[in-house]
């Protein structure tokens, strides 16, 4: 699975990724950039389809480390994509300079988007409004730490998200900035929403035509908030939209452990006892108000507009390719 | 809050409810309905007058053991509400033949009521079904247990049912009786509901509106029924229809404790954290594609009818107003 | 128009209800009843047959005083409805004791029908509610009078309800009791549903199937009010319940005076103008939570069950065609 | 499966069922009365209870030769279930005098019930509307020939409705009648609802819990209807209500000949093509906006009152174990 | 307040905008732009980033005018944000260049917008049909007009508007021009909308994500329209989607006097009454059809792509902070 | 209707459209491209200006063979577009080198769309899935063969497709294929769509705001796809979008003859019948799922960024003014 002549730095991040050393989207997606850079400044050939290739065996090679994860893909495709654009470069050193400079603005801007974020998303919270959050966001926590840090008084309700309880985590980092957190099982959201002004949650995955992949239960407070009338916002970089579902590509839900919502025990016991444990859900566009993005608040159905401006359609259709043959 | 002259059977089976030695909604009527027949029985005075004086006042005794319960005041009422009938009994002897024969009856079709549900919910279950429940309702378990018994393979999705996990038990009495059956965490009910053709659950209280009070949870699952067309049926006794929504008397939805929820010290640790953790929710009428009862298949709102049948007006309401004055 | 033989305390009245000295759905309901109980009372003849077709004349006589208003041929068909059942009366001594019980209970009945459902209605409020109420309706009114009266203190949001403002009555008998009420324009029911617990309004007629007949705009706050999950009562004494849709009768909606709306000089300069000005608007049952009634609260589709039990078929049917005929 | 000293009468008219002589559910209805009241005439013996199990008998019979029309069995019900209640007879006599009346009364009531529904239903229709049908009812094809008969000028929309194109026969019967008919496929539907002021359709089977099964594709059109807010009308006498599905029966839809739907040749020359052909949908309670039957405009979840009022629970359910026993 | 250096007929203009003698969003944008063009020109400095702050400092000082009206900073946004790209000018003269020429083509589009609109949106309209609209909106008149003058036989619903009565203007506009127009109270929308077949109402202002910013009530018949089927259009200039909405700003709902609602005598005899008046409700994208517009008929979606083309991120985000700053 | 100096080859490609020996979306559009290339190589002027104008009156000549379909105007508009651009051609000879290529381009870009298609939306199928599609499109036949060629065992259900039966079409291309195919009546979609994974169907034309024209019922199935849940795509090339719908030209629905529905005989014997045959209804954005495009899947709202991406905005208005002056 190793690539020829790959610079020891490189294998040194890309284990770090695939061994969960390096955890986050944000961060994965910083390290993937930072390994293409190395790579590309280590480069010693001087002719200009061989760098590319070897570019493109390099980025088939951090992007296998996390085959789920959309955020490592996009930095990857961000960064070698314009090496694949007609006349963008004339030589292996102005192709070099394109990929360092890809890259280095990446990681920059993927440290700026979150902020960014919170700035945008704080302006969409009056004082005294009640905010939802499910699961443990990022971007979510930034938003209403900043809204709090400006002199409003939001308050929070955290579903507990089983199974691994992250409302858990979401609760505890606001309230020691000083909210008002409540916590209620996931199965009492219809029962609050009444007294809830805003729901917002953070994404995984958005698709091209504007649905919003995200943990499990997501799509049925969109579901609830819909019915009551609250608004449904989606807190996200845009680096996590998926350029590949353009393409048709399904977003696949990973099934994990049963030992995760159930005793083993009780399942050892009873060979007709089976658990389902889907992470994520597909909430679809209709069910969303707007995304919160850095680079402003979106109708979901502007994701594709998004996809087109970020990527180079061609570049990413053979990224899309390389993955799939080597799978 | 004893009263004169009541026996001292009566006061053994009053403090079992009170003290949760006797458990389960159906159990409870019935011993409501005992200790008013033994109230008759032992009564010793000639007045009719005096004799209904004093059934009220045992009827309130008992009732007081357990607020909430609406079985065991409607037990009572169908026991005695008969005496304030014009003309139902014209001496202390018919007026005690009137309430032993009630006492017992009421009895006799309680025990047989999860019977007729079963045998009668079975039959809207077809070979290769696929049925999701919640929470762990008798009912339902009965109807599912019978409808395998028939030789029908139909398959059982149950959802774990935060924060008590009663899920659980369902899932272990329907497995133990050879039906294959899948736990998934509360949240994931909109990700299965694809696979359901029929959603089956208890019921705590049926209002006159045809309103549903059930475990927290029962609502969202079905608004997500309704959203992707599954069937979504209740199950339970007409004993369990409240008289008391008939003159506006709200359902009181039980708040138990946060640590139930969440681990003491997390609180204890924080005190911008809080928890809310509701009993039950409200799945309005409709919702519910129809209440499976002993009775028959009911429309949701035919809930007023079977209260109009069940229940003297006149005297419920008396009930009503013993207990609030009381209180 | 007159009736050969009708006393002269009835043809006033007549006069009375025709003029609009007597107002309101529940008094000219009242008065048509002591009518009907003047005239079984004076009647001297000693024929059954002849006292049923006097009788019957002189209904049809009152009823088409006020042709639009269900609760006069309401009250109507149930003081006189008795007579035309088998063997309810064997001779004109017995059927004058009928005609006159049944005004006089009706009469009773009419007077506690608002005092109860004040009552009941009450119970649904919850302390520091907010409650939308449109147009200026006595039971709504009664309801949150009763509610602010056992110190529940529930806020009030009343429409203005163009074009005659009865809003403006609704908010000044409330404020005058010291509740706390908010007028607004009828078109922003919308923006203010968010903070609205419960809808409250009066209602001009029910029909068979559960329909609600109010003043116009009803139905708009309505689907407002579903959309927002907000619940939608409708308070209201069953005499306005309509026998005569369960024939298949279709509710009039009064269209009134253009002046009401636009001032006449507009219209007057230009012929190309009109308006439309319809009283009332139809809520089908699907927007209503419940019907709070003298008999309790009740699911809209409970009308017919109503109307079963309220009238004799066969009686309201020849009152229908009665009217018919004459008109 | 003939029964011991049946008549030869009843054995013809069974026969004339069972081979399709005698078609229609209203005739098929008449003519399983008319049997009974034939059995019973001719009965010799003297033993009530030998005269109970007869009948029994002879009603197991006549509802075997077409188990699926519910019409037969409701008026084989309606006829006996008298018998089976308490102290109803004291003697053969008697009890024949019983069955005798309620044979009578049940072809009467047949026979009166379609006008009965004509009269009502045609009040519920305005000079100049549009009304659309599907597939050919005699209850729908007469409420609109009665409003024409009464000079309103109604229009009529006809689904052709396939595969039998039933409809040409209602577009026959009305355009013979006067009344302007435009035709449309059955998918048109959407695209010409906006032009349609109410829709009626007839029935086959009314469930306990509100639902209509009638022709596939009514219950397409209930969701358009719904969609565009258009009056979604059944039109059906009340025998053809289940009192089966009271007790959890389903409504068998019946799957029928591949060849109504596709030419032979095609399905014969490739064995991957199949064809599904059912004859009825099932269009739930919550899309109709009322039912007119001959005993009024009832809301869908009156079918339990109706049902109620109409048998004796517990002939029906001895009626329905009878059958259950002999398949 | 003032800026040094601004030219007196810049500060007439600020001061005929601030005091309303320049009225409606047009006029004020297209003075808003002439106000810039003229500082431009009067401009006698050298230093090129001088001017682009002079130019900074008169853009703060006209939107601050009329902070509520989007069309002013929007245009104020077109003419001046070139300045802030890199490279569009390398000399004072050519940034004076740029502004004269930016603001000389706002001043012609946005005379032509309205002209557009109306002959794109007549082209949605056919003969015979009936259009529903609210309050005054010029681009919607235009519409209208248009099509009537093309010959296409249209009729109009014109809501009253309360509380001011706007759709009085919009009756007599068309009503003049030969149009027939029927007038309706606010509330009368849902009884009328079988009969309409588009509503076209105006906008105040859009959002990023598409929703609606629109006289109080629009939400309501985008509600009904969406229940009965009926298209909903809304009919706009882009100068009047807010670019600062994609930054998280949130439009400002204008809450006007109470003495627009009701007589002050009645607020002022009882501190208990109080009046809300909202000017604007917001309409989701979710139930608007489409948008026209000068540049075409776009989904409401499509507003995030329009601000995009038509602004530059950057000085856009500057100018709101400029405003955010001094406020 | 010619035009001067046309040359022959391109007189035959127009009669050969006219006449339908030319059929279908994609060949036609082909077709038409090729005249344009044939007519700018013959041209032999050397005046710019002459040779668009010349070019002009070509394209409107060859969009007159057939008005309706909307893949023919778009063809000609991506030809000759450019021309109309400033500073696109400086001479004869480089504007007829935009002609020839932009041909060509089209040409090759349309014979690679419906690959594209195939390819892209194979990915969103899986193995075991139930597809439901109506009437015949090619690119949606494509994508089931392609993921059925990538051992996808999917199974389809083909609706017959009334009046033509094109549905019978679909279902034997895809079982010679080896695909198992289901044929259902239309009116059967609601029965059937429980066991249907995903709906896909062809489009006529799409309009700016992502509302999809195609075969009559489509919108029917859409409907029904929400209402239980199932995904709703639709299938086609981007040249079907129509770029005259952003300028708020409306889509004509042709209306077909009757004896397509009913046998002449029928209508002939009686004048009151009539039918309404019309080809195509409108399925609105919120219904869709996604746009299957060669440009990758997109949200339907996503086609006005579409149509703003592949036309010159001023050339497409000329050319509809065009046909429209001619017309």
């Amino acid at each position: 699975m190793a690539v020829d002549g790959i610079p020891k730095e490189v294998e040194r991040i890309a284990s770090d990724i695939r061994d969960m050393r390096v955890r986050g989207a944000g961060r994965i997606a910083r390290a993937g950039a930072l390994a293409l850079r190395i790579s590309a400044e280590k480069y010693s050939g001087d002719s200009l389809e061989d760098f590319k290739r070897y570019m493109k065996s390099v980025a088939d090679y951090i992007v296998r480390t996390r085959p789920t994860a959309v955020s490592l893909p996009n930095a990857v495709s961000y960064v070698i994509s314009p090496l694949f654009r007609l006349n963008v470069a004339q030589s292996v050193e102005e192709a070099k300079k394109v990929v360092v400079e890809r890259a280095n603005s990446f990681i920059a801007y993927s440290e700026r988007a979150v902020e960014a974020i919170a700035e945008i998303g704080s302006r969409l919270l009056h004082d005294g409004e009640v905010v939802l959050t499910h699961c443990n966001s990022q971007a979510v926590v930034s938003i209403i730490s900043e809204a709090f840090r400006q002199g409003k008084r939001v308050k929070v309700i955290a579903t507990e998200t089983r199974p691994l309880f992250q409302g858990y985590i979401t609760a505890k980092m606001l309230a020691d900035k000083g909210v008002e957190v409540t916590i209620i099982p996931d199965s009492a959201v219809r029962s609050i929403i009444k007294d809830v002004d805003k729901v917002i949650v953070g994404a995984d995955t958005v698709t091209a035509n504007g649905a919003v992949v995200n943990k499990i239960g997501t799509s049925l407070i969109a579901l609830i908030a819909r019915e009551r009338g609250a608004d449904f916002y989606v807190a996200t970089e845009t680096y996590k939209f998926s350029p590949y579902t353009v393409w048709g590509e399904p977003v696949v839900i990973e099934e994990r452990s049963p030992a995760e919502v159930l005793p083993g025990t009780l399942l050892a016991e009873n060979p007709r006892l089976k658990v389902l444990n889907p992470s994520f859900d597909v909430t679809p566009s209709s069910l969303v108000t707007a995304i919160i993005t850095e680079i402003g608040v979106i109708p979901p159905q502007a994701s594709f507009l998004v996809l087109e401006e970020m990527y180079s359609r061609e570049a990413v259709h053979d990224t899309v390719r390389g993955v799939e043959e080597d799978v």
